[in-house]
């Protein structure tokens, strides 16, 4: 696999999935942090420690059931435009991105499993999916964690669990998380407390791209942010408990508008559509908020002619880095603009109000 | 002719004209201030004597020539939606629009004349009509003039010229005005200059209803400021030269975009065809601002099924009260918003990007 191939499919973890409950959740991601017993932290670590841990873990993660038919990208090895690319598919980091060696990640042949080596513990394993199944996600991940350390021996302490670079991860390295598309609480303007009282019992929302980053196009993920103190599944149902009532707060939110407020909703949704029409220069952040309105078009049965995994492609080959893929050169921003607006033109000529 | 019968027609100085110069020149408009002599002005009269004074003026117009197959207004009369109406079709000024009892208007049938009564002043005569013909419609107001005139004595000063109510309108009481489309100088953020420099050389820079107003879709409406010292043909020959110039830099301007900015202008007016087709809510100073690239795109050949002559339209049909008399109720301001959209759909369902 090389990281052409990557931008001729749709990531699976964005694959369609049905029912009305995956319209709303886009994808989920369990990430378990995991550091080598007896190693110095990746941040501590010397230049030949770091790189002698790398080619070990490197070497390790090759034999391994579910990577052992995938590829292990060393980061020091990648242009700047392969490293975006593989951030923009939610396979490293924006830490792991700017790496200078030593580190890498190794993924599955389908892109639903990654591990990162030596970005801020030394392994961070990662399981994508769309939907919600994050209890079987977690099975996989337990599994793929076991078999590692069956090869390499883990940092663990019998009080504290396992340890990590940064305290935050302590205990399980567990963070689950779940992107939600939003749109109908962000336009009602209900998403501010709903991120409040979520923050109130623990759980973090964040943007796109996680931590720091905002919620570009509706798109909001939800996680948990203590990793001590509870079992790995009493944190996923937890996480679970909460997403279902969100979903839920969505679909009214979506129903109130259509029954109450129908005009409004056309409006926002033909202004998306409008845009990704007719916009000849089309920055990535307005793409992102407009491409929220045309899924949620899809989803209210306000258009035709399109559907969400449609909408998820697009928000995937629109991204900076796959744009300039695409098109087999370097881009500056004005042309980036310019050929995101033909490239959604081109998509998009079919969508239609109903 | 009935006020409802207005909205059924464009209004004859809006209509479709030849040329490029045209293109950029909406219409011109030549007005004349008159006060009659040993009466008080307006401000001033007791309302016997404007009441007095109204039903002479009335009938005195009821006889002149331009007029005599028209139709008198008495402002006090009609609703406040049918002097909307009659602003809106810049027939009467937004001071006569809210004045109680003993003003009016006289209007010619093909709505190219207009007279007020007991506005600022006792008499404002109007001649509007499409394209740049400022010298013949001073021999039209000049006639009209002096056949009432003869009928009525005018406060006149051998010094100073003809009396008005405001010092700035003493000696020839004249105002000539032309409506211009300037989007690329808009566009390029070259009015502000423009504006400043026309200051400079006595001519005033104003919007699409004149004093105070905002220069709503890029309309401007260019006018002399002194009225003393020079001759009619004198003033109305130097706003011709000043206008020449600008015509000239916009066309400049749009030759510049379109070479040198394609994509940007192609953006400008697929957004703004982008937002005419499909919002669903569309406030008034987005809708001109939309038809104002509408226009542009019809201009620049970017854009086929539209015409200049089908915006104008469209833009005088779509103000508030136009609105409402179409859909012959009153209508709030969402309401309206939401019947301007659905009407502007209706009619540019046909225009599309070349």
């Amino acid at each position: 696999m090389k990281i052409d191939d990557l931008i001729r499919r749709p990531s699976a973890w964005l694959a369609a999935s049905n029912g009305t409950e995956t319209e709303i959740v886009i994808s989920s991601r369990i990430r378990v942090a995991r550091n080598v017993r007896d190693a110095a932290f990746p941040g501590w670590a010397g230049d030949d420690e770091t790189i002698r841990l790398f080619r070990r873990l490197r070497d390790a993660l090759g034999t391994v059931s579910k990577l052992r038919d995938g590829v292990f990208w060393d980061i020091s090895a990648l242009e700047d435009l392969d490293r975006h690319l593989l951030r923009e598919r939610h396979l490293i980091s924006s830490e792991l991105a700017i790496k200078k060696s030593g580190s890498g990640v190794a993924v599955s042949s389908d892109e639903t499993v990654a591990v990162m080596v030596n970005e801020e513990d030394h392994l961070r394993l990662q399981i994508m999916r769309p939907g919600l199944d994050l209890l079987a996600m977690w099975k996989v991940a337990d599994r793929l964690d076991s078999e590692i350390e069956a090869l390499i021996p883990f940092a663990f302490s019998p009080r504290l669990g396992f340890l990590t670079a940064c305290p935050t991860n302590v205990g399980t390295g567990l963070r689950a998380s779940v992107m939600l598309h939003l749109p109908a609480l962000r336009l009602l303007n209900e998403m501010e407390p709903v991120s409040k009282g979520l923050d109130k019992i623990g759980l973090a929302v964040r943007g796109l791209f996680g931590e720091g980053t905002e919620a570009s196009g509706n798109m909001f993920q939800i996680s948990n942010q203590s990793t001590l103190g509870e079992s790995e599944k009493a944190i996923i149902q937890r996480l679970l408990q909460v997403v279902a009532e969100l979903i839920e707060h969505e679909q009214n939110a979506r129903h109130r508008l259509m029954e109450g407020a129908a005009d409004r909703l056309r409006d926002h949704i033909g202004r998306a559509l409008g845009v990704l029409n007719y916009a000849h220069l089309l920055p990535s952040a307005e793409a992102l908020d407009s491409l929220s309105g045309l899924r949620l078009g899809a989803e209210t049965g306000l258009l035709r002619g399109v559907e969400s995994a449609m909408v998820n492609d697009v928000v995937m080959m629109t991204q900076p880095a796959h744009l300039q893929k695409l098109s087999a050169k370097l881009l500056d921003a004005v042309e980036r603009d310019r050929y995101r607006a033909r490239l959604i033109r081109q998509k998009l000529g079919v969508v239609s109000m109903v």
